[in-house]
């Protein structure tokens, strides 16, 4: 068997740390082809619950699951000038099948704002079709030159989510409803804490009139983009024909948006909650809720038929797995711990003496010894317990970390503390640039509300007055 | 808004009907890619009940889901001899990204074993870290020259399964655990009956030492086959290098197995059960389960009302649909059928009078008018009975049309009127190629057990006697 690895500390090497927890965790293996990656179990099932869960809130807001194909011809691709020139240079082209070259070039989806668009295209005749509101899960692929694991990979997993409808102010709506959605759901199922706001111009979707975003926090203080929203109007639909009949019978051309997450919620996961022992996955989407070991049981049968009865009764409610393997005792906690099961039972022959069984909180390390016949009701509390405190801890941090300043001198100072920096800030693509290649910061968002003393103050740039607070941070 | 058109009757033209019902069916729209295809929501979702009644029954297995990646090197792919010459000339070979070449060739998984083979390489060190049994939910892509939608596309979606085992009995036992697995499921949940067995050296996967198969009779007589499970044997461990280290602390190759399904399921479903108005989808995996038709609702206000109670009651129980649109009565019954809805509850002024609704089955057409009351018993009743005759139905036709011959101008004559016919025959490839090329038929398996009086008969070509008895059919 694979003996479990050391992880180096996070506050040593935090990406060193990062890698590390990935690879032993049971997480990931690395694919044959460089950037690619193995989900495995421990990972996929995450992935699992994240999709059943969303699946549940989409269809609140009467999304219909759909599959359009993974491959687009090059003569579609490059009908939208914007969107073809953000995403060329990342573009897997397939020119040939077998030995046999092709015609026509075929690309492998990085996103499918085309594909929709050429159905939509075809099932829409009058403004009774709209809206339309489908939803994908589908892998995608984009070339990166730098890759990390979940967080910029050469394939990718995700959910994109395209709509079509007959106003702007209804498609504007949608698009502002998903992005909550999604705040929403990292708060309550993923326990991370977001900014809500809209993208500058530069870091909008290519293609896109404006893209909300939700930005989450990482523990070495860098940003990383944990969802987004965009607001397509009606960029799409002219180059690509989607039209309706309207209540008067005239032609118009449909108002579109689109939204998603992707497997870099992993990412977010291990570092917004995960410490020196490896990744604490949250409750509510842990593939694992509860690992039963067994410790000693040669020693007293009872340690099995103990393990086996909570295997059973816990199993009727939540996702649990026995460990009763001939393993050390040390080998079995340390194996939960580094998957990031949210809680352990240990059943061993000296709590048993007293009908006693210690339960373990990964995320305060807390032993817990309990009467067994409690351990059901208590196990529910701890859960709960657990959700709640990775978001508040991670939500103080959020807080503690955004700080406001106004000149371009203070704001060198504190993005090179780690911190999100809250600036007036014009948003003229080129200052932006210019920031960037200085400070290594990128504009993450114009938060939806942000407390200031002031409603306006000069750019830290360009000095002239704005009333555009924007969040800069270093970003993944 | 879209009308409904005709669809071709299947007595007159059955690749037409199909073709029919699959557009008509709010099931595909066809992609901008020859070949390819769109997954409508009313497929999609079936294909989504599939995976989740699949993840089901797999876990009471022990299979765990993973991802693996889409991309493979071309050195990856070369290893095993017979696995590379089956599928190269259906490869999509990606060659440039952007507008840069690459050094070396990249596929588009057309099937995952060589991944998973470099997976288990590196993941297993001892006898004791087997059996390891995964499982993928994945796109694969093969560049077919003729296409159908959901038979035979470049991309398609299924389930591969993958697994290691330290003996070879014991990956034999699961082969055979797979396909026994896929055929109950398509029994409970799809209504549809198969022949099990082997498949001719001739006819086996690329790579594999022995194929099982689950043959399913389509109502024009044709096969479809709904199913394979691999006995991979040291095919795929010996040229990966995938060892562990046994008991005696010996080095030993590993024994695999791979089994999968795919969306022809969705095809499989519509030429078993499909009639004249379009898809019938088989309850248990119906997106829909029942559509409830208001009509005339602006004559009585109680119509909707009703409605709306019905939606809430069954909506807590089966997957439920309301059409409260101004459609007329005949549009919406059309409507509900050719998409396949199980059951339709139309709710009018005139039975409200009496308190009554009336059901109608899409599988005979029946309408039953019955008290609002004794709806929900009912239901309940009338679903399982429309799976059960569906079914029998396909049994029935499966069982009559299964004919066994002795001679070769029996097959012949059997094989033009569309049987599945079972005769002697040795299994040489030469003479398989032959009875293809003449009759169009082609090997479908060697059934687990068929009654013939006899044990041993001359085979149908060679005349040699042999105890093979083998199903030959025209085939999907």
């Amino acid at each position: 068997m694979k003996e479990l690895d050391k992880i180096t500390p996070l506050e040593k090497d935090f990406a060193k740390w990062y890698t590390d927890v990935v690879k032993q965790g049971n997480l990931i293996a690395y694919g044959p082809l460089k950037g690619t990656l193995v989900f495995k179990p421990n990972s996929f099932g995450i992935w699992e619950l994240i999709q059943k869960y969303l699946n549940e809130e989409f269809k609140q807001q009467g999304v219909q699951n759909v599959y359009l194909p993974l491959l687009i011809p090059e003569r579609l691709f490059n009908k939208e000038k914007d969107h073809i020139e953000g995403f060329n240079p990342e573009l897997a082209t397939i020119t040939q099948v077998g030995e046999a070259k092709l015609e026509e070039k075929v690309f492998v989806r990085p996103t499918s704002e085309v594909l929709f668009a050429d159905l939509f295209k075809n099932s829409i005749e009058s403004y009774k079709d709209l809206p339309i509101i489908y939803n994908q899960w589908a892998n995608v692929v984009r070339w990166e030159k730098t890759t990390n694991p979940f967080l910029r990979s050469r394939e990718f997993l995700w959910q994109e989510g395209h709509t079509c409808h007959n106003n702007a102010m209804e498609a504007r709506q949608l698009t502002r409803t998903m992005i909550s959605l999604y705040a929403k759901f990292l708060k309550n199922y993923l326990a991370i804490p977001v900014i809500v706001g809209k993208k500058t111009p530069k870091e909008k979707f290519a293609g896109a009139c404006s893209t909300y975003t939700v930005e989450a926090m990482m523990k070495d203080g860098r940003a990383l983009q944990a969802g987004t929203s965009h607001y397509l109007a009606q960029n799409f639909s002219k180059p690509f024909e989607i039209t309706f009949k309207d209540e008067n019978n005239n032609i118009q051309f449909a108002y579109q948006t689109s939204w998603g997450v992707s497997t870099r919620l992993l990412g977010a996961i291990i570092m917004t909650h995960g410490d020196n022992r490896g990744i604490i996955i949250p409750p509510r989407i842990a593939p694992t809720q509860i690992d039963i070991l067994e410790l000693f049981a040669s020693k007293n049968p009872k340690v099995s038929e103990v393990a086996k009865q909570l295997v059973k009764d816990l199993g009727r409610i939540y996702r649990v797995r026995l460990d009763n393997s001939d393993k050390n005792p040390g080998f079995k906690a340390s194996n939960s711990e580094i998957q990031g099961t949210p809680l352990r039972i240990e059943i061993g022959p000296r709590d048993l003496e007293n009908n006693m069984v210690t339960i373990v909180r990964r995320d305060t390390l807390e032993k817990i010894v309990m009467p067994i016949n409690q351990v059901k009701k208590e196990v529910k509390t701890l859960l709960n317990d657990i959700h709640n405190n990775l978001y508040i801890t991670a939500k103080e941090r959020l807080d503690k970390n955004i700080v406001a300043v106004d000149t371009y001198e203070e704001f060198v100072d504190q993005i090179s503390k780690s911190k999100f920096v809250l600036a007036p800030f014009c948003c003229h693509d080129e200052e932006e640039e210019e920031i960037k290649a200085e400070t290594g910061a990128t504009t993450r968002c114009i938060p939806k509300s942000m407390e200031r003393d002031e409603k306006m103050k000069p750019c830290i740039t360009c000095h002239h007055v704005t009333k555009r607070f924007v969040i800069f941070a270093r970003a993944y």
